[in-house]
């Protein structure tokens, strides 16, 4: 089989993790770079990702993960915030480092910039919210695959209270948005789950072919 | 260097497909596989994936989606559609195919609807749809990166008009809204954006560490 679905089907939302067992920092340099490396929309990643290593601020994060105990006993514990009322700045941040790595004179990247500020700095706020918070997704999308090639488990949580990780992370003044949180490590023996077989949607139910 | 950074490295938005390059079904089924196989909020899937073979249907996109030449010249083309106003239905559809692949009887997975329903069909239909339109970037993540480790090229696209590819896919009647498009194949040699170096953010712009 393709070593993409293999790492796919070995892959599950792990229950709990071995909280003994922590990812070597060669490891999170690599989940790191596949981060970094993610597509995003106009490669304009608009978007931050917080590595919490603070063991108090986790289990102050806790409470308001519905208690998951991932939290805590997880390796590593990831949180994507997305960049609130995202604006000029971050357009050109994108133009100057594209200048720069492509060595492109920033005049010529004029036109880019425009069209991209014209799209996006038009729109409501709480669109240009939404559409941060989407780009977050591809982003938790490469941390999923890259771990799972390392044999690394990643539990995905929407369910947590944003509110409160803003709060307990700072993240509100840094213009920022708690929008997903990964718990990163290694799937303990006795997670049940782990033998659960994948529940999936049929080809029939989820594709259209027109 | 990791195989699935590699791959990212390989990997970049293809301004212009080889027209006469096709893509396999063996390969495209693999891609489905990828696609099927996705991380999802509660393992709801809350979207459908349309495959667009009909190339009128494409040509009528292509003024839609910034008269962009890939629609039409890609190998393939992909559109990614979330549920709108998502409700019981597919939640007791996820509990029917859970209790089946795992050999539960419904009434012990009764709890877990329940709280599914709790969370979610009580949110506004707004907020309902921009979290069935998040789930499609984990399945365009794993479209990407599948197809990156069988250097089939990918180009994603958010530049189009939802309005007009509901309407000429039909997805409005369906319950569909389109949310991203995405178009595969094999890279042009005359593409001279292949060439260009990746632009990204530093790690120091990116990650924070608490």
């Amino acid at each position: 089989m393709n070593t993409f679905l293999e790492n796919q089907n070995w892959r599950y939302a792990t229950k709990k993790f071995d909280a003994t067992k922590k990812i070597t920092t060669e490891d999170l340099n690599t989940l790191k770079e596949a981060i970094r490396l993610t597509s995003s929309s106009y490669g304009l990643q608009p978007y931050k990702v917080i590595i919490v290593e603070n063991p108090e601020l986790r289990a102050k994060i806790q409470p308001s993960a519905w208690g998951q105990s991932q939290i805590v006993e997880a390796s590593h514990l990831i949180v994507f915030a997305n960049e609130v009322n995202f604006g000029a700045e971050g357009i050109d941040n994108l133009i100057q480092n594209m200048s720069q790595t492509r060595e492109i004179p920033l005049e010529n990247l004029k036109p880019y910039a425009d069209l991209m500020k014209n799209n996006l700095t038009t729109l409501p706020e709480d669109v240009r919210n939404h559409w941060t918070a989407k780009q977050t997704y591809l982003a938790l999308g490469n941390l999923l695959n890259a771990a799972a090639e390392l044999k690394i488990d990643v539990t995905p949580m929407e369910g947590f209270v944003p509110a409160d990780v803003n709060e307990i992370l700072g993240l509100e003044k840094l213009g920022l948005n708690a929008s997903l949180i990964a718990t990163l490590g290694y799937r303990h023996e006795d997670d049940a789950t782990q033998y659960y077989k994948k529940v999936r949607k049929s080809n029939e139910d989820l594709f259209i072919t027109l």
